[in-house]
């Protein structure tokens, strides 16, 4: 009928209108029909019930992982609407947060009080049972165990370098071979230096993932490891690019938590870059303990981690918004509860602890032909990393090609170290190929190592068991 | 023309089939072009000179890499002749084989000799010069030394696992994932044991390529290292199995070579599985250079290891056709001149310092059950190695998902031990989860570990530095 009505091409038009409409309709029909199961209730007129039971499935689901007792902040009304003025009264927010809490972990942020009925989940989190006596029983322990000396030689602590990765594969393909790359960097400097690994790759606290997982894990392995003096955190995407530099082990004998950042920065200005996360020594003792528990509230994945994020791009400079990060965290810490933390704290800028890579790694030519390794410094850095990067993920924060170049460079940069130790070096700076630089010799053991890496002069550890 | 000859149906279809011929002839001539330019002489018509040209190519070409000199591998037309013979011959082609020359190296095929108008050609390759009194001059730098001691303890030689991978990305996407994974359980071993790694990225020589690669950098590492003992070689797709088992180093004292093996299986039977070299330990000293230098001729990529290839599969038992590899070449050159290096290889089977993945991997829960780690044998391996499974590569002789699954298992039965000590554990064999299987406790000092793991007895280094 429509063809008589309308003409053979316009009605072969308008039915494939019509079974463009049906396709449309659908699609609506299903997308409407999917959100309906994920977002439910409210805004689209379902029964409020629904927010109570994601909640309580939360809540449940994170029991029955098994893990720690999960507790919910405990909501300090003044502390959010005192944030919510100009940044003139962000003192007076410090000091209401400060003041409004014993402990930095017993403040801020809850889920609803009203909906709560379990008054459990307003403690704060905790990465464990308080232990106020950790020193004397390490002491002890210590004493009892002459056979595994904390310090070795005169002056060098024991370190165990603490790293490590997801369990899963990385999302992007390339993502496992920059973490392959950048362990047996990390290898290669411990080898050197006398510092033992442990890399861990499993979450040993389902809530803390992602950069607060060290938390959980510091504190295990501190516990379980009475003999490591310190324990140095370093970020996956963080490479030795000097293989020469020994870290200044004495001047931190009086301190207990060694970060790259400067004073100013994190005192005054509060800005959430002014200290950084990415590597860091952190002393094995009581007081170790009670900052990791004072630091670990804000991390618990979910709503905690998004709203005390929320605070966080508030209360420090320049902070963007998203979810409540580790490094950040320190920051807010350190700023509130200066008088508590900063005499054992040592903000570290007089070499590259942690070097961040888009100030380095376009001038490594530079400080080929200029300089030389051991200087740990701007003009050779200890650490490159690469923040922001995230090889492993599918979206980083700068484009994937210059990410993965630069990383390239900076290993190289470091294996050359290495290499040359042998004989050889990289083709150039991106190439994987390598070349002979030293004549074969039958008599290696004349050759002078330029940097002493061959037999390290680093390695005054003194490990005696009978 | 033609739509009149032939209709208008009809001479559509001509010009279409016309149309295919052009673009069909089009790709001969490049084809041919092209398989000119590659192969070049000989089959094509084309002058003999084109054969001389390519491999005067390939020798100039191995030059210009700066490697070392490469040297083919010398005719002899009566062994190649008398290995066409039936196995009854074996034997007496053994003898040949050993007769015609003094050293392993310096018989068995050349290119064209003919051709050949260069006579360093002729000469078996090496991997370095020969250094005659290696032992003396080591003996001499360790008594120099004195702070870098080669015998950690009263009777642990100091030891450096040596292992790597392609500096390339893997082929399969996957891949790189499972040497992460490898890396980090060599990782756990060797700090539990008190194991320095070396893990190397670096193809030193272009032409021992793929498995050969070891044997360069093992040489290059003995001579740059002479405070190490033993160098202990790990395939990337070995796995440590048993966390608690130490290596019975007493039992080498007066050995200089161990491989896992079976006498019988290499010096009767000639069985290119008699011995793996997988998993390894060579002692720092002059009869190891050697024995490298006679181990590498077959190495070379391309024509030397093809042919080798060749002898080899005609040579031993029960293996295939495919290019030389350094095991069956090692099993050759036992065979071959068992009263030239036999008196001080040591092949064991008392316990698997390599253990092949097929007949381990689905035995252990029932490992799990009746045994306990520190037995190292086939009750609780210490070693699985998945030999032919090549995550890395596109393909592997053996399904992917069996062998994915595999390491996984594999990984998590080792990863266990390890976890074991911080009082976690996987949530099966399969799965990447943890879960807590001890009671967070503030004692942890207190609490027992098992395999007495954690502050580990095995560690018998003394390095001392002043």
């Amino acid at each position: 009928m429509i063809d008589r009505c309308l003409g053979v091409q316009r009605s072969r038009k308008v039915r494939r209108a019509l079974r463009n409409c049906k396709v449309t309709i659908l699609c609506l029909v299903l997308t409407v029909v999917v959100l309906r199961s994920i977002i439910g209730a409210g805004k689209f007129g379902t029964p409020e019930q629904d927010l109570t039971e994601i909640r309580n499935r939360f809540y449940l689901h994170s029991r029955k992982r098994g893990a720690e007792s999960h507790r919910v902040l405990k909501d300090d009304r003044q502390t959010t609407s005192a944030s919510s003025n100009t940044s003139n009264t962000t003192n007076s927010n410090f000091q209401k947060a400060n003041n409004n809490y014993n402990e930095f972990d017993t403040s801020n942020i809850s889920v609803d009080e009203e909906e709560d009925e379990n008054p459990d989940w307003h403690k704060p989190y905790s990465v464990g049972p308080k232990i106020s006596d950790w020193d004397e029983r390490r002491s002890k322990w210590l004493k009892e165990n002459p056979k595994f000396l904390n310090f070795v030689g005169e002056e060098k602590p024991r370190v165990l370098l603490v790293t490590g990765s997801s369990p899963r594969a990385c999302e992007n393909p390339v993502g496992d071979h920059y973490l392959l790359k950048s362990v047996k960097n990390k290898i290669d400097y411990c080898r050197i230096h006398g510092i033992e690994i442990f890399y861990n790759m499993a979450f040993l606290d389902a809530e803390m993932a992602g950069f607060w997982a060290k938390l959980p894990l510091l504190r295990n392995l501190m516990l379980s490891h009475p003999e490591v003096e310190l324990f140095w955190w370093m970020d996956s995407d963080a490479m030795f690019t000097d293989m020469a530099f020994e870290v200044p082990w004495d001047r931190y004998k009086d301190y207990n938590l060694v970060m790259h950042g400067w004073n100013e920065m994190v005192y005054d200005q509060k800005k959430w870059t002014g200290l950084n996360t990415g590597s860091f020594m952190l002393r094995n003792c009581r007081w170790s303990l009670d900052i990791l528990d004072s630091w670990a509230p804000m991390g618990p994945e979910g709503i905690i981690r998004d709203r005390a994020g929320k605070i966080l791009t508030k209360e420090l400079k320049d902070r963007p918004a998203f979810e409540a990060d580790d490094q950040s965290a320190m920051v807010y810490l350190l700023a509130t509860q200066r008088d508590k933390w900063g005499d054992k704290v040592y903000l570290e800028s007089e070499y590259y602890l942690h070097g961040y890579w888009g100030i380095l790694v376009d001038r490594y030519e530079e400080m080929i032909e200029k300089y030389h390794p051991g200087l740990g410094d701007h003009r050779w850095p200890l650490v490159t990393h690469f923040v922001g990067c995230k090889p492993c993920a599918k979206f980083g924060e700068f484009p994937v090609e210059r990410c993965l170049r630069q990383m390239d460079r900076a290993f190289n940069f470091g294996d050359n170290q290495i290499l040359k130790i042998y004989g050889f070096t990289h083709n150039s700076l991106v190439s994987k190929r390598v070349k002979r630089v030293r004549n074969e010799t039958s008599n290696l053991l004349a050759v002078k190592d330029q940097l002493g890496l061959l037999q390290s002069p680093f390695k005054k550890a003194i490990k005696k068991i009978g």
